[in-house]
């Protein structure tokens, strides 16, 4: 049974924070950043106006400075030194008051606002520490992103056995997506119970077809997918607060002009992301890689976005496999793989695997492309 | 019937903005808050880390800088100086890219993280402009308010009518939720037709029972109110990306303890806040005058958090009815008012207005509670 990361992994990861803090001459990192908090504690919550920050001394103990109405969920957590402010934005700003509270400098702060920062006075920094740490996963990490993994590919099943039914019946787009998440959650719940939901939507996705496809960015509507048509389904499944995507472009009925085509494209392109995710590689190099088979087979006009981005505690996280991203891959950095092909006014095309940098090959904990190829995602009317 | 807002709604907000640029000494806007770019030329649109920007030159057209994923979705507004560029992060970070393609100095910005301004050199500025603009509303934007307070009155109509019926056939606060959500989705739905769900939940909400109705932010739960318990239920409507709340605390079966007094003292204290809401007041001032009452019953101890804030394209926003806000009030200002009593172990109870400043006494578009005094919101078993 998969179950939430535990008090000793969050106890390492502050004693690694304070490694990394000697190492950079700060006395202390204050976190101000939702999913950093998260990662180096714990504690999940809900992020509003109200700053929320853990304080990590170079030495001893961390703190959680929250809003009062906080209070309780923080003292459910294994940090013992919670110090509360009345509201937002009160007479002091409640990150002035954490500078404060904190009593060090030189003090690092994750990412805040310009606007915040220059309330701050000296001996105040912004550093990347936390994030760079947050790229390379731990096992338990991986393990989460393989759950994940799972229950998105289990969500494209659902899309590949039974939305031909669906079609059949008169069903639309959203109806599909309601049927696929539908299921998965059911399962997600029994499975993996307690962890299900800690932070947003466990299983969420989005289902598009026809001429539609073409938009990287629309919403599932009323529409009933039509014979001939391509339809994108594109799952986002998160365990432990942990995120990894799968997603799968079908064919409805018979496939028609160069639509399998257009498939084996962006399945050669998967190939080509899987092969260029070497520990070593540069983020940017792997990116070129994957689309320059896309433009190899013609298809360079409907690239519409990168070939993928790094996940875990976020959905879409550094580093980033684009343009302009030299990161070095190291092993277990986890990414998705997401080839797109978009024909404005024809049709579009995505897949989405997750992938694991490890010391060899790439793993790719989503198996329903590799079992699943073009031929099998035909589905008949 | 309710529209969305037209074209010529967002042609006066340039017209307005760009009056303010000439009283600021500024020669252009870029606006990089999701919000910030709705209220000013409508294009809703779903953020991420990619950054996209609508830029206001002090003279002249505005234009929109997406990343390529979002070129159709921008073309489909009213603006047409579309300019793209392919990913994020990029050989160069697209806020600078913004930066250079407005080719104006001095330039605001409406918020920007610290790390991101540090790139962008001389002549750029931050400025409250626009989130200054926001706070009072047109009287298109209130009519979208005043809907959508009308259906998180529904929601809580619903709770009313068929919660005692849901709790004997043995449902849970989740199944309470559930119900009076999809009854009022159902009716937004058939009602409010396309601008039902411009961006994110059209009507959301929570229900907390017994003890953990003394939680102010926590989830709703596979759980049974029982008997004597106070029942809190917290919704929020959107219509049109226009938000507003309504929340009433329920009795289950029979009243115990002091219930129905600290209804009552919930009562007086939203009372409180409406009285002092007039214009020219602080808002500051409305927070301590609202929560005095409480202290006044003797539930100061039980107080966790301000009496309200502002609404419009956010569920909180600017200015807040809190400590520290010296904000004066103007006519067309749009606030919640909270009155919360939360004592841990034991219970909880919190009722939610949306209020509108005028030149006179404040108007409430929320009649919930003032239709359902706490005698009426006793959910018989």
């Amino acid at each position: 049974m998969i179950r939430k990361l535990t008090e000793a992994f969050y106890r390492r990861k502050i004693e690694q924070i304070q490694a990394r803090l000697e190492a950079a001459g700060l006395n202390g990192l204050l976190l101000l950043d939702v999913s950093n908090v998260i990662y180096a504690c714990g504690f999940f919550h809900v992020p509003s106006e109200r700053p929320l920050g853990l304080f990590i001394p170079r030495q001893g103990n961390p703190a959680l400075f929250v809003p009062l109405l906080e209070q309780e969920n923080a003292a459910d957590t294994w940090i013992s030194d919670i110090r509360t402010y009345f509201e937002y934005p009160g007479e002091v700003h409640p990150v002035e008051w954490m500078v404060k509270e904190s009593g060090v400098k030189p003090l690092g702060i994750d990412s805040i606002n310009h606007d915040v920062f220059r309330r701050l006075g000296e001996g105040v920094v912004t550093t990347p520490l936390i994030e760079e740490m947050r790229w390379v996963k731990d096992a338990e990490e991986i393990e989460l992103v393989e759950a994940a993994a799972g229950y998105a590919d289990y969500c494209l099943e659902q899309v590949r056995d039974h939305a031909a039914e669906v079609i059949r019946s008169g069903g639309t787009e959203l109806d599909i997506l309601k049927m696929c998440l539908g299921a998965t959650r059911e399962k997600m719940q029994r499975e993996v119970g307690e962890i299900f939901q800690l932070r947003g939507g466990a299983i969420v996705g989005t289902v598009h077809s026809g001429p539609r496809a073409a938009l990287p960015h629309g919403s599932p509507l009323d529409r009933q997918p039509q014979p001939g048509e391509p339809l994108i389904a594109g799952i986002g499944a998160t365990v432990g607060g942990y995120h990894a995507e799968s997603g799968a472009t079908f064919v409805v009925g018979e496939p028609v002009r160069d639509v399998m085509r257009c498939l084996q494209a962006a399945s050669d392109c998967d190939a080509a992301g899987v092969a260029a995710l070497r520990a070593g590689n540069t983020c940017a190099s792997v990116n070129e890689a994957a689309l320059k088979v896309l433009k190899d087979y013609g298809l360079g006009e409907a690239i519409r976005h990168r070939i993928g981005h790094g996940m875990g505690l976020q959905g879409h996280e550094g580093p980033w496999l684009a343009p302009g991203d030299q990161t070095l891959l190291q092993p277990h950095m986890v990414f998705s793989n997401e080839p797109g092909i978009y024909r404005p006014g024809v049709d579009g095309y995505r897949t989405i695997n997750s992938m694991i940098v490890t010391d060899g090959a790439a793993r790719v904990p989503s198996r329903f492309l590799a079992e699943n190829p073009p031929e099998r995602r035909v589905l008949s009317l």
